[in-house]
């Protein structure tokens, strides 16, 4: 360890000496030295940086006078704990300000930080997790998986993904993709159409990079999904809010001036209606007529358990226009990362060269371990065993907000993992988060889904995240909850 | 399977039997039922389609009849191979071309792939890949890493990273950079002056999204890393090429309209030369006087085998202007696109959030595993195991050079995976890079690296990739090819 610690220079600028006593009192006070490792000997020491000995022994006697070090018998040098007493401890950041320290607003172009939503990093301690985009842990195919990443490390195989493959993905991955997913949604590929990313919010980050600038318009449905708000910004891009209904995103005027479209067809999300296949034909017939690109986010559609599936609207689609974001994070999981794109061959052409630029490829030994997941048939077994999951847990959902908020709308179609309600029992959907997560209930207010015109009587439940047996319990405080507050608001 | 394949419609634009025939037959057409799979019974896909048996029976009969289908006594209906003989395969592009296909050329904001430069993907083909960037295959180590990543895929270790982390990095792994690898570089940071990456490109692209517009201008070294140049294209920034000489970046009035530099100190890139403390010390003087900021590339510190390896810009650094990349690219593996950056706090969050809207976070099961592995000292060792590796093969590099091509230039100072070769004897690189290339050498034209004026005598022997006892070898047969090409210029 100590001899990645210090690094002398011979320029001159300040004496051997100097320099062993500024680096090892600094590293005393950021703490990287521990109160129960012996420094190393005065012999060792010398040897290490190429010093006299004597330079060490008057190096460390310095130290020990000025209270960085005490000295035990036999057994050498250990740091003071005194040192800490007292002290603030500094931060590197501290001991390195100065006055020519940058000014970061200047140099900042796109800040994102201040518009930071609020996140559930600790979410699995509360005892009614109802949030979205997380999986209950209980139903992650560990062995399964374990299996497949062991596979994934024999010797042949880790000597193909470990290397650099500048800008091509796992052929297994690709093939498993193209003849097992995508048939299941009624779409036909080649290989050379599909592409792997970082997660669907990769996939949309690199189309939008690729397709928008100051000069386009970006049509997304509101509510809708806030990242790309975000995301559009950073492209220079004029971001219209689009109006939904009933049937998911409405077709007319609104979409003339776009050139590029966002939307949600099997579950609009948030509000996860799903759209009828004459408004689907509706839409591809307008984007040819006024030639916009469409990318459909099809986030969940393995899991949807209505029992005739509508087909994607990329498999409609006779004009090459729809570009479709698929992922694996809603079924297998979020943390590792996969999703993968779907469009015409000269489109996926330029985004893996952007892909290539941006970060060259997602990480291979992912990639071939999910191909073999999904070669297995782990990943239908594992799909069939999430829908049965969520079909129950939708079930007491329904059965439990109809008896227990019987004023709440309930969406026309249904699938997926969440539950978005319009009340008119809640006037405050921001006020109901902040009480309702002192419970240990979590919910996600409407508010941030809405671009324009917030609505405060919406809020969403998901119930990917929370165990099935707590659906019913937590529901029946939320009641509660929601009841009080509106007695509250009447007085 | 057949279950996913189809989907039927009842909106009235054709009938089920029309769309049975349609849908069985682009399948086939497509390739994706195999020839030695029965189709479903006529009773099966009655039930399957919920249509009447009736239906199917006339489909499959339909299709007999067109050549799709043939049918076996007793075991059902086959694709008929004959379907395919003396037919181009469609792909599903071309059966989905129409009058309204978007016109690319319009919709692509920043084409980037007629710039795509040659890439070697079948490199460990080769008998002689003096090739850059990747990693001697044997030279991984496997079994520590089958051992990290078992570790990984415990129960408690695994509901860890499978699920959404939102912008958080693994902890672990955060911290075995901050207190093993970075001191090794003279480096004391905080664990939020860290983020990890999807390797360092990742970095270099984060960066460049958050610090440049189109007011801007960014300084790039010439030559250097050509993939830059195709970065800052996106921001819109302008790019000024930054002159070198044998000490690294040379200061003064070229960086003085600079906002954002780009600069690889311990071996700049391509060359491999090492930029001295003096240097160093100046170049942060004039940032500060000249407000810009610094990004310093660190690629293959650690398998430097100098004795004294020169401390990192960074780490000289009073007024938190460098912003440090590193990867474990270079020592564990390419393939896992793991890297880092080092950046004041004000900065990494700003950096955080960009990467959550790009991206949320690289993939956890794999921090996880690079944690352990670090934790455990693989990594050390490894990093040990290298330098001895490369030293050794440098040497008979240098050994072969002098020999076999005494009228090349060695550059100053030695040290990582590469030796950038100028020689008279070369008047054109990129003809030798081809014609070396028949004989099953893979080396690098410099031409490539350079944005002004490209020197046709330069180009980059690597030697990570290459077997030790490949090399000699491989340079006498290099050396030949370079002789006998110039005899042919002088007739």
């Amino acid at each position: 360890m100590f001899r990645h610690l210090f690094h002398l220079t011979k320029d001159g600028s300040a004496t051997l000496q100097q320099q062993v006593r500024e680096q090892i009192s600094k590293a005393i006070i950021e703490g990287h030295i521990p109160l129960d490792l012996p420094l190393p000997s005065t012999r060792e020491l010398a040897a290490m940086l190429s010093i006299s000995r004597n330079t060490a022994v008057i190096a460390y006697q310095d130290l020990v006078a000025d209270g960085y070090l005490i000295s035990r018998d036999r057994s050498g040098y250990y740091v003071d704990p005194q040192i800490f007493a007292g002290k603030l401890r500094h931060t590197a950041s501290d001991s390195r300000a100065s006055e020519h320290t940058p000014d970061w607003q200047h140099f900042i172009k796109h800040p994102l930080a201040s518009k930071r939503p609020l996140r559930q990093h600790q979410w699995q301690q509360a005892p009614y997790p109802f949030i979205y985009g997380q999986l209950d842990p209980n139903l992650f195919p560990l062995k399964r998986w374990r299996e497949c990443v062991l596979d994934s490390l024999r010797p042949q195989a880790a000597k193909q993904w470990s290397s650099d493959h500048y800008d091509a993905d796992d052929p297994l991955l690709i093939e498993q993709i193209r003849s097992r997913l995508l048939p299941g949604r009624g779409i036909w590929a080649q290989s050379d159409e599909i592409l792997i990313t970082v997660g669907a919010q990769h996939a949309l980050s690199l189309l939008l990079t690729l397709l928008l600038n100051n000069r386009t318009v970006f049509g997304l449905e509101n509510p809708g999904y806030p990242d790309l708000q975000r995301m559009a910004a950073l492209t220079g891009s004029s971001v219209r809010s689009l109006q939904i209904d009933q049937q998911g995103l409405m077709t007319g005027a609104q979409l003339t001036v776009c050139d590029l479209i966002f939307t949600t067809p099997s579950h609009q999300f948030p509000t996860t209606v799903t759209m009828p296949i004459a408004r689907r034909r509706q839409l591809l017939q307008q984007a040819a007529e006024s030639n916009f690109l469409i990318i459909e986010d099809d986030y969940e559609s393995e899991t949807s358990f209505g029992s005739h599936p509508t087909p994607a609207l990329k498999s409609l689609d006779q004009d090459q226009r729809v570009i479709y974001i698929g992922s694996l994070s809603k079924t297998l999981s979020p943390g590792l990362r996969l999703g993968y794109i779907v469009a015409p061959a000269p489109l996926i052409r330029e985004l893996r060269e952007l892909r290539h630029v941006m970060l060259r490829h997602p990480p291979r030994n992912n990639q071939l371990a999910a191909g073999l997941f999904l070669e297995r048939g782990y990943h239908d077994s594992l799909v069939r065993n999430l829908r049965e999951v969520y079909q129950a847990r939708w079930t007491i959902m329904k059965d439990s907000l109809a008896e227990l908020l019987p004023d709440s709308s309930v969406p026309p179609v249904f699938g997926g993992s969440a539950y978005w309600i319009e009340s008119s029992a809640v006037s405050n959907s921001q006020a109901l988060q902040q009480q309702a997560q002192q419970q240990g209930i979590l919910l996600e207010s409407g508010a941030r889904f809405y671009s324009l015109a917030a609505q405060a009587s919406t809020f969403r439940l998901g119930y990917s995240s929370i165990a099935t047996d707590q659906i019913r319990p937590g529901l029946e405080k939320l009641a509660a909850l929601i009841h009080s507050m509106k007695r509250a608001d009447k007085m």
